[in-house]
């Protein structure tokens, strides 16, 4: 049996080099060896962004234009609104009858964000994240999550309850295992250590070349290099990160240079731009393919959906008859 | 415009008599004045009984006898299940995302039924019950909802979601009212303050008439009384409530007659039975009707649930245009 992976974004931005670095890269690779199920999280945005509803409509076309620009494959991956998928709802709701508010709370993740966000009275939805992530996990029966090394305690949590319900009930549920790689964080332009989009110091994959060329202009470097010949220091500059992350062969060089005040940063931030938009250029012509056929996105998104409704009404079924719910069953 | 009455009862058994004098007998009457709608609960009764849901299947379609053997009129009333109405889960997901978990915490209910059950921790769903009753009432536009004095707060926690809710997207779900009225409570065959199918002192609406006589036989009645002459207390007798419940005209000549030592207990219960037997007769006549014909009951489940689908529907793709979540609509 092939492994079904499954996974997504909250939609509440458009995804940036950071997301490209840190998943999709990732996602584009494991498409072509497992089924991928893939997610546009409007429902779980929602717990942290319910006052804000337009900007996640504003941002799903955005979030699957990205996939596709990306190379996500619609005819290998299965791209999803979460949102049209309401068996995704029930199944937690019957998830959350067994699942104490106590084991949510000492959830690490919840825990954390609870703390940053600053929620003393937490919502009740926000709480209940890791059950609605078991639920998006399970109604399509995958069987793979990649992961960074601090998901690992929310898929433990969707494994312990997909346990319980296969003991309580009818071994029905798949338990997933968490597929544990490398999550490596991109630092911002302006060198904080989050290239993210509320911080203003993201480049976004749907940049124009000279956006790009702009935007790292303006970026962050090592603040003691005012001429060429200064002696650098690349481990604090953000730009140096960028030649590591996007310009592999040549970054061992760069670091030399700049250590020894043989490269200009002028002349440094040209060759980083000129390898990002290297990467981007191919995501801006599928990009501009699909945002001239919206209809197609449209298409896409919608048959999508209606594949991973059929799963989830299989799961549903297979579900209600392990719970003695199959009520008008002979 | 028509009221519209949201009502119902968690399946977790068979109705008793307790349930006819508390709300039932109520309804039976309401169904001619405003359009009803009647939940068979069987989703929140897996707040309690998650660990049994066959008790729930079996007692769903008892407690649906029960409604038509009391006089419910299918033409009339809508039954309906609340497992088939996945808009429910729906909605209470969109619910849960701007209610805080201490809101729900004080619910009084909440509260005192988590320490009648003995819920150190408590489990998610069973805490989130308020947001769930929110989402029965509003997703069939209900305006009231007949309720005892104590359920009140309830009813208020709703009003203040549908507020919510309307307030930060648009107005298009409705406040429901209250339609507070007295919910007479009946005193159980062993004189406890409340007839319940666990305590085993109920008398069930499809007791046969022997079964009926067996137990008021065995009723407790004032244990002081022993011979016909001796003065009793019909104040602290159960049978002497059921008196009052079921035989108004009679009951005030009983009291004074036990009062007096001027009836024994054995003619007061023959009484009494035989009223009881006079209101459940034309119950049992109904409930044959429909238990030969299963098909029938099965039909009237489904359409019911249909109509209420329909129901759940039209508000969803209200509430989904109000949340800025119609993404496919020009
Ligand atoms: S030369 Fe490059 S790596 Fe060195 S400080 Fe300038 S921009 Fe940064
Ligand atoms: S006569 Fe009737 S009311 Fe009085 S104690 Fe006996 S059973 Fe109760």
């Amino acid at each position: 049996m092939t492994e079904r992976i499954l996974t997504g974004d909250r939609i509440t931005g458009k995804l940036h080099l950071g997301h490209y670095v840190g998943s999709l890269k990732n996602r584009v690779e494991l498409q072509h060896h497992y089924e991928t199920y893939l997610l546009l999280a409007d429902v779980q945005a929602l717990t942290t962004h319910f006052e804000n509803p337009v900007l996640i409509k504003e941002n799903l076309h955005n979030v699957a234009l990205d996939y596709l620009a990306v190379g996500m494959n619609p005819d290998k991956a299965t791209i999803f609104i979460q949102s049209l998928i309401p068996e995704i709802a029930e199944l937690a709701t019957y998830f959350s009858m067994f699942v104490t508010v106590n084991s949510l709370r000492h959830n690490p993740t919840i825990k954390a964000e609870a703390v940053e966000r600053g929620f003393q009275d937490m919502y009740y939805g926000f709480l209940g994240y890791p059950v609605s992530q078991a639920a998006d996990i399970t109604f399509c029966k995958a069987t793979l999550v990649p992961v960074g090394e601090d998901q690992v305690p929310h898929i433990e949590q969707t494994r312990r309850i997909v346990r319980r319900f296969n003991q309580l009930y009818k071994p029905v549920l798949v338990e997933p295992r968490a597929l544990v790689g490398e999550v490596p964080r991109l630092v911002g332009l302006d060198g904080n250590n989050k290239m993210s989009k509320s911080l203003g110091n993201a480049i976004h994959l749907d940049s124009s070349a000279e956006e790009v060329r702009e935007k790292i202009k303006k970026a962050t470097t090592d603040p003691a290099r005012i001429h060429k010949t200064d002696i650098g220091n690349p481990e604090i500059c953000p730009v140096y990160a960028y030649h590591q992350a996007f310009r592999e062969e040549g970054s061992d060089e760069i670091y030399e240079s700049c250590k020894k005040g043989q490269i200009g940063c002028a002349e440094c931030k040209q060759k980083i731009t000129h390898a990002i938009n290297d990467l981007l250029e191919p995501m801006r012509e599928r990009r501009i393919v699909y945002q001239n056929n919206p209809q197609r996105v449209n298409e896409i998104l919608m048959s999508g959906t209606e594949k991973a409704r059929l799963a989830a009404k299989e799961t549903m079924q297979e579900v209600r008859e392990a719970m003695s719910m199959n009520y008008f069953k002979k």
